[in-house]
């Protein structure tokens, strides 16, 4: 048996201080062996002492480095082989294909920031160089770089066991960046934490990295989550989950002596608009994409779609009725863990509660006695309804969503005028549709991250031009991606060097430019050596 | 008489409704005509609703019109002429060299800002192509690039009547990034403010931008500021001045339902080491230019050096006794305003209170009986008090600092441990003496945001490469700039568009690049279309 219930504190594996516990198996509502354990507040303060040591180590290490910790951390993670596969899946109950599909996507994700930080882009070298004689004052030598942040705490989400959790995007991202990590693992799947933590451990290890440059604490309740964001030696925070527990940090980082950023992804309903022209020419087909997307997973997603958008008429019934039987075929599902389960229910009979809601389709009902399975379910609603309701908004976490219909394209543009900050938003329609409709592009871009034209939101794609996050409450700082490359730009911040010696300065702000960086030299983008930038610029 | 005592709100000149004031001339203490008035809440949500009616309109402009805009901004207000620099003189009692400088300075940054964005580096444009063919699954199309905010409110600081006020570097950094401005002007000098909000005026109408793209109110105690960063369409806050002023906006903003940034830089103590061969080789002239730096514009700088950290030694006591002498030699000075002179007489009485802290140095007297005139002020302190007594690393805005004598180099690396976040942090230094002392850059490369070299810490570069901002306290957000062209980055978010017709994507986003914006497609940099750019890379 590979998982012991341990913490990993600077590099050793201690059994936590904090009481014991198991894992809990969804499908079955049955205890999973072994026995593992929670950290304690000394614990805690171990950890981060050792990210806080490991720090300036870390932050000295060059990009090639760095690259190659992430490269090994990939290959760790693929030599768990199928223990890590099982365990996942007696943990969540989510079937095999998902499973595997998450670790392919994270260790593309940790191989993509090692190409992309050896480009060196994230670090926006800026240079500026100096004009002694110039009037009425000289201007002295500036170059600027991004440098990491520090220790990062992530706290991982309970619905992705693998690509939002310990090896998800924010550890990916924060030591792609020079910062140590320190992850507060999620109790839903805690033997899949701490067996990814032990390739992660492996790969410190294997590249000679200092032994606090990753952490992985459990605790149970939201204490060790707490005392993590409170310690003074922490910089930053990566949070997947509810609006209640991100607000909760983010409250909480905001209130410490020295405030920190807390980059919390909060989830939302991801409106989805179906235009008439798209309803008439395949509204079948656009039925079945829809209650495909929203039962994916038992729409355990934070793009699920839990709001559609659509104008009356006949394509509109049409649709309503395919999405109803598409619905009626959907087995019921089983959720994360108990506390998810009973949310959704009690979320589904609120909604079906609210005056004005009726049920338009319902997947297969819950036959099974024991774990904890849910029923998808579609609701309808009128525009004036909706727009008057503002509980209608908001999320409930799993596989149902709400078909808000209005009278004509101008109450549309309404009802999504009256939305909130989403991650997502997208629109089912023909071209010369979207052609017509720029009020309804603009409000959209003024409220999502993402912006999808016929096809669903769910499937968050890992790569460079990716933006998952959004205006509040989608999110806390809409100026940030939790996933793809540009998502390391949450745990850096630029310094500038004035006047320094050129034989000291780091390699990427040399004049000679020898990692071969692209450049902003005195306003030209360049990967020339400045001698030459400026001779070709005067 | 130019001056009318107005508020500008939604393109109109309107006399506030909360009551009249004057301006006052800190050199002689006595009132200056007009009548000035203060705008009441309602104006605050006339002028709001204009900025959130302006905003999708102004984000739809291209960058070479919002260039265009910003190069009229400059040329309206050299066209103020005389009058403005007499009244900035008058408002605040800085010479004409001074204040020609700062109109010098924002009229550069307002054309530097013009060149930068129509670069579209800023955009971050980033390009991955569909793979349809990719298994398990295709690849959408995924399109990603900045786009502004959405209102920005911006509140001058008193110190920089210019350079950080009404055209200053928030509202350039905002106009530029494509995001309605509301400026609260400060008191301290409000003719000002309208002269300069009259040009802006003059260049939104003379560009045919939409009214409520700049608004200037003027108002009394905080209540006006409030109002404007509660207000739910105000979507970031730039700010400059003390830690109480910027942290009430920050709570104030965290604590909106929807939260949004506040950039506050607050100022920092800047510490400046001394090296003993740099004392050694050029100690006198190193005084000479610490007095400089410390007594320029009565040291009302939020880089004004307050505190040196140094080893006793003859060399240190060479050097002190040359400050001594060059401080004799400042004239006292006038200050912006009452509450900063009652503010410095204070914290210079409170520094001379404390406990093994003694005066090295002084400026002469105050002799004039009107104006607020103080006198400049060098305290002396062992490193072993310092570091007992945290209110010595408190800043004291005007001209004194405070020596730091340490007994050996061990002694200086732990006073630059216990020192906060900074804005900057100097050290005078031979390269030998550099090399050896990576301990001390490592520790000022966590503790500030930029770092200087044998120049002082005064006169920060309106560049590319400059970072003015730095860990808290110096500012809320380290991973901002307020100055300099990578400031804009505080007021742009990221969106993506997945899957979007080609013809009607934006610009900046088309396959064809026709604006020659350099771009990252599928992994390379590159300003190629995006057909070259994908069959060179195949």
């Amino acid at each position: 048996m590979r998982i012991t219930g341990k913490q990993l504190i600077n590099g050793q594996w201690l059994a936590g201080e904090a009481g014991q516990y198991q894992a809990v198996n969804p499908a079955t509502g049955e205890k999973i062996a072994p026995l593992l354990s929670y950290a304690s507040k000394a614990q805690v303060t171990a950890a981060v002492d050792a990210a806080e040591a490991a720090a300036p180590l870390y932050a000295n290490t060059s990009a090639a480095e760095r690259a190659g910790f992430l490269q090994r951390c990939a290959e760790e993670v693929m030599a768990l082989g199928d223990e890590l596969i099982e365990r996942v899946m007696q943990e969540t109950g989510y079937p095999r294909g998902r499973v595997e599909g998450e670790r392919g996507r994270i260790c593309h994700q940790l191989r993509l920031f090692a190409s992309s930080i050896r480009t060196g882009d994230y670090l926006d070298i800026r240079i500026d160089t100096a004009l002694p004689e110039r009037q009425p004052l000289p201007r002295p030598d500036i170059r600027f770089m991004n440098q990491p942040l520090g220790p990062v705490v992530v706290f991982g989400a309970s619905n992705f066991p693998l690509a939002f959790s310990v090896a998800g995007g924010d550890t990916a991202a924060a030591l792609a960046a020079g910062c140590p990590v320190l992850v507060k693992g999620h109790n839903s799947h805690p033997g899949s934490c701490e067996l990814v933590a032990q390739a992660l451990d492996n790969a410190v290890k294997a590249c000679g990295l200092p032994a606090g440059v990753f952490s992985l604490l459990m605790g149970s309740g939201r204490e060790i989550g707490s005392e993590l964001v409170v310690a003074p030696a922490v910089k930053a925070v990566g949070f997947t989950g509810s609006l209640a527990g991100g607000m909760a940090l983010f409250k909480l980082a905001n209130n410490r002596p020295e405030p920190i950023p807390v980059f919390a992804e909060m989830g939302s309903v991801n409106p989805v608009v179906f235009l008439p022209q798209a309803l008439q020419q395949s509204g079948a087909a656009l039925a079945q994409g829809y209650v495909a997307s929203l039962t994916l997973g038992c729409g355990q997603f934070c793009v699920n779609p839990g709001v559609a958008v659509a104008i009356a008429g006949p394509e509109l019934d049409s649709f309503m009725q395919s999405a109803a039987e598409a619905l009626a075929k959907t087995p019921a599902g089983v959720m994360l863990n108990d506390n998810i389960a009973d949310a959704y229910n009690k979320g589904v009979a609120e909604l079906a509660s609210q005056p004005g809601v009726s049920i338009a389709g319902s997947g297969a009902a819950v036959t099974a006695e024991q774990g904890f399975y849910t029923q998808a379910q579609l609701f309808k609603v009128a525009a004036t309804t909706f727009l008057a309701n503002p509980h209608l908004q908001e999320e409930v976490f799993g596989h149902t969503s709400v078909v808000v219909v209005c009278d004509d394209n101008d109450q549309l543009l309404q009802v999504v005028s009256s939305l909130k900050g989403q991650l997502t938003g997208t629109i089912h329609c023909t071209e010369p549709e979207l052609a017509g409709q720029s009020k309804l592009v603009q409000l959209l871009r003024s409220k999502v991250g993402r912006l999808v034209i016929n096809n669903f939101p769910t499937g968050v794609e890992v790569c460079d031009a990716m933006m998952h996050g959004g205006p509040f409450p989608a999110a806390t700082d809409a100026r940030f991606t939790s996933v793809g490359t540009a998502s390391i730009a949450r745990f850096i911040r630029p310094i500038c060097f004035q006047n320094y010696p050129q034989a000291l300065l780091p390699q990427e702000l040399q004049d000679s430019n020898p990692l071969q960086i692209s450049r902003l030299v005195n306003g030209e983008r360049t990967v020339a050596a400045v001698e030459t930038a400026v001779a070709s610029a005067s």
